[in-house]
């Protein structure tokens, strides 16, 4: 359990190589999940497994739910603590873009137990770049985390200083969105807003959980357009994923937040899942 | 130059292994290009490299133009006649979004001889199915053959028939925008008119070719916004790509055409590339 490991398995085999015929490569046509890793097991697996399902569907992609749930427990428990990034694609096909009658869905997992994130974008907060790159509208695959993702490849390329940790992506309205691996968070007159999602971003695991808690704790996490001046309004304003939890967004621009309190009771909330 | 050939290449060498860690796979970071073959030689090669350029020039994506050009050449001499699949990624790197300083361009060219489409497409027309899945906005991607298809992949998966060769897709608003893997062409009011790509779609090879040609034969084509019901009122209808050239439309819906003599004109311009 104890130093670094690497692990990559296709199809439940070690190896480095995929197929160059495989359709991931080729159009994009496949999913991923980043899923972490705590005490030798993924507790958040059967969320990620609930976002394939829905992928599956819309990309009429066959979902082998048992042998990546072994592959996950597998992986997990030889990580011990880390990362594990899931592709599945729809295997190999010849050229064209019709779904070859005999696909056989290819499931590619990556392990890694090194360190992802400095403790202090949790614990100070986090500045966000402003993208210039605007988020298409396709409420087709809109939520989904599939491999089309230029657009959070273009967002992410707009800066290179470690100043900022995560980037705000609005959509071709102007309107915020998300950020470029991550959700977004805004306390706006005494609630908690999260951006819709029905037309782009991804509709993240961290996200839905805590809006869950929210409830659970008798609150309430109001989801709907929200304007580029109405999060510069916001009380506080955090962005949240599965990997890190919750990161206090401090800076946009010109604007300055503290760390506030119901930010750090959103932390809480994300940390309790990993205990 | 005789019998079946196929060969993959990846950055010169034979192989069929991509590493697991391509941004290819993970982001469909990258372009590709598909390249007909003929007496040995691409002769449409040097717009497959302006359209490359102008999709690495967007990916901010460094173009090995001149190992590319050595690529091709030596299999398309291999190959005699037939195509050339050819894609660009942004390489290998570790996990997220950012570009990593040292990125270096990927190059896989898949080649074959095998005949691609039977000859009664050309001769005889063919049938458009009406495909419900729709183009999302993307101004920032429309027009780039880029590595992000899941679009056409889901437009492409509506119809299994083979009474339809092609099928039509239209945009978020209705309007129809190309075929799944050819661009459209309508005779309307006594001109050639064919969708504007500013917003979704992806601007074909054969498309900017069949538009130099008829203005260099004193004609015009314009590029604009077309209607639903303006296409299915057109006197003639055919898509294009610069593999298998022009393909009269004869039918889509309701609707049915004959083959006109303006494309037969557009067939003959179309030709005359590979002579």
């Amino acid at each position: 359990m104890s130093g670094p490991v690497t692990l990559t398995l296709l199809n439940g085999q070690e190896t480095d190589c995929l197929p160059l015929s495989d359709r991931g490569l080729a159009y994009g046509d496949g999913l991923f999940e980043t899923i972490r890793v705590v005490g030798g097991s993924a507790p958040l697996w059967s969320r990620h497994l609930q976002r394939l399902e829905r992928g599956c569907r819309t990309l009429r992609l066959t979902l082998p739910a048992e042998q990546l749930a072994i592959d996950v427990e597998r992986l997990a428990r030889r990580l011990g603590e880390g990362l594990i990034k899931l592709i599945l694609t729809r295997g190999s096909g010849k050229r064209g873009y019709a779904i070859p009658a005999n696909a056989e869905t290819t499931r590619i997992l990556f392990g890694s137990n090194a360190a992802v994130y400095p403790a202090e974008h949790a614990e100070q907060g986090v500045r966000l770049f402003a993208c210039e790159t605007r988020l298409g509208h396709q409420p087709l695959l809109a939520g989904l985390k599939h491999l089309n993702r230029l657009e959070q490849v273009l967002a992410r390329s707009e800066w290179q200083s470690s100043d900022y940790a995560e980037g705000l992506v609005c959509d071709l309205t102007g309107q915020p969105i998300e950020c470029t691996m991550s959700n977004l968070f805004m306390r706006i007159a005494g609630a908690w807003v999260t951006p819709d999602l029905s037309q782009c971003g991804v509709q993240g695991v961290m996200r839905d959980l805590l809006i869950e808690r929210v409830q659970q704790e008798g609150g309430f996490v109001q989801v709907r357009t929200v304007g580029y001046d109405e999060l510069l309004s916001a009380d506080e304003v955090m962005c949240c994923n599965s990997l890190f939890g919750v990161w206090p967004v401090i800076q946009l621009g010109d604007r300055h937040w503290p760390v506030g309190p119901f930010t750090r009771q959103m932390q809480s909330l994300a940390k309790q899942v990993y205990l």
